[in-house]
């Protein structure tokens, strides 16, 4: 044995469980006098809120909830979601945060398969949870936010009489393991029943780590939630603003005024969104707009910012950032880091750069481009195209009672994205398409962002989605669909037209389609909806 | 058995273990044509930096280093340093980087200690490591750096030659448990034979994110190495810098004229030194002085800064953090962290709360005033004196093959800094004194830091240390040593009355000894070899 290895083992001095969990505490030692939390009028100092959170630890301990149960909590972006984020974790339960789009069925799956032992509802959300309880009943709290109207209360009691009757003393202690469960996530599955992502502590912790460190965190940072935290955890800012001391600006929903107006009010520093939220800024109505008090950082994922987007934003005053991950990740999991000479690129160079995924996060191992088959690695060649695998501490547990899936999805000793990308010779990745998106038509594999790239950059179009329509000739051909800009004119025509003085004419669009996308709760566009209308046409 | 528990193991594809090797990688990978490191005309970007570590690792390996073995090297602030930090833990390794103002028989020692199975010696040094080398004779590399008069080359090989024969592509392992040790430091002891302190991969990895994140750490950071990296190695900035894919700029030596030099030619935003390095620019000859480019954040630890050093740091440009920490905690436990208002705060007030060591970094767990008897925590009212504990991930295995000193520093699950220190209302601490640094003069504690802080109030005194003399009245009472600015003069009248005008009279030393203060290689004041001198007196 190494002398390294006598007398030297772990003891309760120098070894902690990772938890952020932790990060509450400090905070709340540090800047107990400093604003935490804003949601409208109301506004909770780092004591008041690491205070409400024991309270909502304990009154859940003394309603029997211990390590391992479940909690879920149906609520939009409001402080008692961000409380839920510390009291569950903090008794060694697992949160469990319900999409607030999901209808009763998807709910009632849910609850059931988590073996809910509580949940918290915000009675916005009531009655579709009230359809959704399964029996016996679980624990009910409601809560009644004064922001919004309210729905029926459904619960045993309300929210801050049940918080009322904790104790604000109770102990915020660690898990016994790092790797214990923190919170399940489940994923919006466009086939069948959803899965649920199983969180640890140490990954939590870890990746609010690469988020500070990424975005430049600190306690001057000012953070406005227009990313659900129902998505991973807030992509894990749920626990990285309080690691950097920063304050959290809730929001109830996404809509331009009151962002503009948080921003202006709260000297908002970094938010998230998936590209809608970009959008919906872009397109906002003038009487809606303020100013900027400063650059405003935004990361946004789930898609590239086509170079509008990334031009309107920047001519607001908006830097923006391009991450990529999923809800399997913890939220980010590579981001289109900034390299010298990127500010001063043209803009289409700059967006064409931008719409790179880019390199794993600070504290995930690796992200690389393999052949699943034979999981080695590919050429960074930019063009060979394989399935994006990654591997770190910053990986999920897995899938939650479904082992199988939990094999397939770390075969190999990797983590399988299910996105087919390149890597470029910079080391850069970039995601062609996700595995199932891909149209191939005659035998030749089209890249449906590739066509989508070229429609966003149309003058007259807003949004645009593309996927396989099929074919008896050619097996599949791409169809595309269409929104157009508000008052904006477009032909068919015009759209067929434009991608094919832009691209091979085998990967232009045939057919458009305009009208309304169908969105998943977190601004996706359903591609698998699309698909159906394409099959049925 | 909880349902989280089931077929959720740790997997290669979501576990890997923390190590700072891990920044190397992504940031060669990220950043291959940035410039890692800088020394003299020297410039190697991350993917040659990388290349040379992983040629030094293979070349170790060749000569027989594995896991759990020890390799030791003496040399300053160079890039062969550097390398040092990243080959020898990637074999699973253990560098032991020695202080290079030691004399021949304390290298003996650690050589010797440690079980040394290879040294890496900066030909500066040759002299004294040659009469240390002990029988039968282990690997011996010379450095042989241009900045520098060479002295005799005492190995059997070249590092360039020895490197060269490694090979470019050598794999960068991780090792198998974040437990494994990844460096052994000797603190300077001022009795006995010196401990072995020995450094962990999973706190090297969590106190170069903490340091990354407390500082703001970018890829667009120039770390200017003022401070020693056989220091901690160096406070963990050796990992930080790489992390935040930054750039080092090595130093052989702390002198005003390169250090001027190198921040306004390269840049540098981000430094740290101990108190001397800041007294020896604020006092540097003028014809050394360049103008800074931009505010360069300063660091130090060790002592805090008197208001004078921070009036005269701010003057020229530095911002002036204070940290406090040992080798026993990766270097930087707690940080004097900025807090609202500080900036505008009166340069008295300003000083005094700067003076304080602060809150616990982001990743150590806790940071206590306690009592050693009971282990019970003192109230947080700045005045219950009792001794600074600190407990969390980013303290030290243990003490090499001396289970009792692991035992005694890890007593009651709390590690123990031997400083007394008390806690302010709002979560600061501040030391008073080292526990063996108290003067006890007819049953009153004196603070000698106290005492100190009153004299570097003196326009004429440029250095002060306070010791307990023997007394057989009172049976200790304050003696101080005190450095004169060049051309200032005072007497021993005018500075006891001095103290006496402005504390407690039985406080005041009664006894002034002008002349250099005897110093440790990290500019840290000898108070035991003071004593010494009080006691002959």
């Amino acid at each position: 044995m190494s002398i390294y290895e006598q007398n030297l083992g772990r003891t309760p001095a120098n070894h902690v469980p990772l938890s952020p969990v932790s990060f509450l505490t400090r905070s709340a030692g540090i800047y107990p006098n400093r604003v935490a939390v804003i949601h409208g009028e109301r506004r909770y100092t780092y004591a008041q809120f690491a205070e409400r959170c024991r309270r909502l630890a304990s009154a859940l301990q003394s309603a029997g909830i211990g390590k391992g149960d479940t909690v879920a909590i149906m609520a939009p972006n409001t402080p008692e979601m961000l409380e839920a984020h510390y009291a569950v974790p903090m008794l060694g339960a697992v949160l469990c945060s319900i999409n607030t789009r999901l209808d009763a069925a998807a709910i009632g799956f849910i609850l059931a398969h988590s073996e809910a032992k509580a949940v918290l509802v915000d009675r916005e959300f009531a009655t579709a949870v009230q359809q959704a309880l399964p029996e016996p009943p679980l624990l009910v709290v409601d809560i009644a936010d004064a922001l919004t109207p309210l729905g029926p209360a459904i619960g045993t009691i309300d929210y801050e009489s049940f918080i009322a009757g904790g104790d604000p003393n109770h102990p915020i202690e660690l898990p016994d393991d790092e790797w214990q469960a923190i919170a399940l996530g489940y994923t919006s599955g466009t086939t069948g029943n959803p899965k649920g992502v199983v969180a640890h502590h140490r990954g939590a912790y870890l990746n609010a780590c690469a988020n500070a460190l990424t975005f430049g965190l600190s306690p001057k940072s000012v953070y406005l939630w227009t990313l659900p935290m129902f998505h991973c955890n807030g992509w894990t800012y749920t626990w990285a603003v309080t690691l950097a001391g920063g304050t959290h600006v809730c929001l109830r929903r996404v809509e331009p005024a009151p962002i503009f107006a948080a921003i202006a009010e709260h000297g908002v520093t970094h938010m998230c969104g998936a590209p809608v939220v970009l959008s919906i800024l872009i397109h906002a109505p003038p009487e809606t707009r303020r100013p900027l008090p400063h650059t405003v950082q935004i990361a946004t994922g789930g898609a590239a910012p086509p170079s509008a987007v990334i031009a309107g934003m920047e001519a607001m005053g908006f830097a923006v950032t391009h991450l990529y991950g999923l809800t399997e990740t913890f939220g980010p999991a590579t981001v289109c880091l900034w390299q010298p000479g990127l500010d001063e690129m043209p803009l289409d160079d700059k967006s064409a750069f931008m719409a790179r995924q880019g390199v794993a996060t600070p504290m995930l191992q690796e992200a690389a481009v393999m052949d699943p088959e034979t999981m080695t690695k590919l050429p960074a060649d930019g063009t060979s195209m394989g399935e994006l695998m990654l591997r770190g501490n910053t990986v999920m547990k897995g899938y939650l009672k479904n082992p199988t899936a939990t094999e397939d999805a770390f075969a190999g000793g990797w983590f399988h994205s299910g996105d087919l990308a390149v890597m470029h010779p910079d080391g850069y990745v970039e995601i062609k398409d996700r595995a199932k998106d891909i149209i191939i038509s005659g035998g030749e594999n089209i890249s449906s962002l590739e066509i989508e790239e070229v429609l966003y950059k149309h003058p007259a179009v807003m949004e645009a989605a593309v996927v396989a329509r099929p074919d008896e000739k050619w097996g599949e051909t791409p169809q595309a669909f269409v929104t157009l800009k508000p008052g904006a004119e477009a032909t068919a025509e015009d759209i067929v037209a434009w991608c094919r003085a832009r691209m091979a004419h085998f990967k232009a669009p045939r057919h458009i389609a305009f009208g309304p996308l169908p969105k998943t709760s977190t601004g996706k566009i359903q591609k698998f909806e699309l698909r159906e209308r394409a099959r049925r046409r």
